[in-house]
């Protein structure tokens, strides 16, 4: 099996991609900050599956991560991550110096759009600029004709879909399920975190959506009492700090007076000294929802 | 002589440039918002001796003027435009609407570099996020090669040129020398708003730089001489309001405690109901300045 080009150069990157193109190879672009889960190599797969070439950037973007957050203990598993996308077979992985994406001065950025202002926005003040700066960077540096990003991270979708939309960048996007351990918990590089302990209070946050969904769909429609049971659940799971509950419209995430035909439901809960985030997309189907009116 | 060919679409004008730019064409581009005078066309003319293809966008852009600012009455010569457009073998030119480049929600937005918070960006708080916003918007519907701009908009071309570097933009940029009349006035759409009262004293700006050059270059290094002196000389020429007179470093903008090697005099002032600004960079060598030392 033929190893990955990696690319460190943003410049060797850029004519890779523009002269594979030239010759009519359709790219798929997977930006991730390594440390690979089965999450991750599900866009890869999808990515194979849609484009003709895959390029998967492996980048700890420091802009995307508040003071005090987990930047320095962010895992770097690069032998792993290398080792798991030559059996996926990926064609080019570019891993950037921090330095030559942030050279000194470097201070234009991406504001992103609404959607970015509530739940991690509030929490993580600078989080979604930073990804959004990076994203778009990226998607310079990589000219690919696809992107794909796991709904795990459901707001960041939104500011993506946004900042694509709003900025005219020529891209399609994917969006693609959260991929879980057979017990519900969502993957996620953080996990690495979990002692086994956490880890079983960590399925706190599955079970919360999954008790939420099922109500709903037994004909709960007020927010309020399935947010309330939510939590309910992720308390009993004995979760260390809850910083959001928010049944939300699944496009625009504003809050709901009643649930609609789709909305989303998002948390944010701290496990020891780990922060987890998981969603879940509750769909009522319009019949069903107006026989309940 | 063939008309330019006029697209108000943003997928066509996309397609456009991709297809041709498929088949070798290097395109240039040059960003405007009409009412089209000779300084651009000399970007007209510069783009063409450097490009194979010339893509010219008018777009008078709604998010760079400020509340109380000329957006309603900031001129549109769309025939004229046009003609001038052709006559200089102009191959696209690109006309959206304002609802097709900021539809319903579009929030997303550029935040310039650290370079536009002073001057213009004191008096005009958001102006230059809309202009970093629709620069990049305009170079993703447009992907030129290469594109020009004028040193009028000195600040401009430094916000530009930051985006371009911090943000990736795979383009080439090349800022022009300001256009000015026989009596040294800058060319600038804003010049039609004069009477011939204002016309005369709008001359106190380009008379001011060329009086602070001619002092420079006579030795004075201090800057704050330098900038009094200036200020004099539109005082004199009976502008009715000044916002600023500056001597900055010609690539960062921050002030200087001694005229250094490359130094950029700006100025904006008001003259009746139009505001005005214009700038000149005082080159003194570095031999010369030592020897002032």
């Amino acid at each position: 099996m033929p190893s990955p080009t990696v690319v460190h150069d943003l410049d060797q990157a850029y004519l890779t991609i523009m002269q594979s193109r030239a010759q009519g190879t359709k790219w798929g672009l997977v930006p991730t900050m390594g440390a690979l889960h089965d999450g991750h190599l599900s866009l890869v797969q999808a990515a194979r599956e849609t484009c003709d070439a895959v390029a998967v950037t492996i980048f700890v973007n420091p802009t995307q991560f508040g003071p005090g957050e987990d930047l320095d203990r962010y895992p770097r598993t690069w032998e792993a991550d290398l080792a798991a996308l030559e059996q996926h077979q990926v064609d080019l992985v570019f891993a950037p110096t921090i330095e030559s994406m942030y050279p000194p001065g470097c201070t234009t950025r991406v504001r992103p759009s609404d959607v970015a202002a509530d739940l991690e926005g509030r929490f993580r003040p600078d989080h979604f600029e930073g990804v959004a700066t990076i994203v778009l960077k990226l998607f310079q540096v990589l000219p690919a004709e696809h992107a794909f990003f796991g709904q795990k991270d459901y707001q960041q979708c939104l500011v993506v879909r946004d900042m694509v939309r709003d900025l005219n960048l020529p891209i399609h996007l994917s969006f693609r399920p959260t991929v879980r351990e057979a017990d519900g918990l969502a993957l996620s590089s953080r996990n690495r975190y979990l002692s086994d302990v956490d880890r079983q209070r960590a399925l706190g946050l599955s079970r919360a959506l999954a008790a939420a969904a099922a109500r709903a769909h037994q004909g709960e429609r007020d927010p309020q009492r399935l947010e309330a049971l939510a939590t309910q659940v992720l308390e009993d799971a004995g979760v260390d700090r809850i910083d959001y509950v928010a049944l939300r419209d699944a496009d625009t995430l504003v809050p709901l007076k009643e649930l609609a035909d789709r909305a989303v439901m998002l948390i944010a809960a701290h496990v020891g000294a780990t922060r987890l985030i998981d969603n879940r997309v509750i769909s009522v189907v319009a019949s069903e929802a107006a026989s309940q009116g």
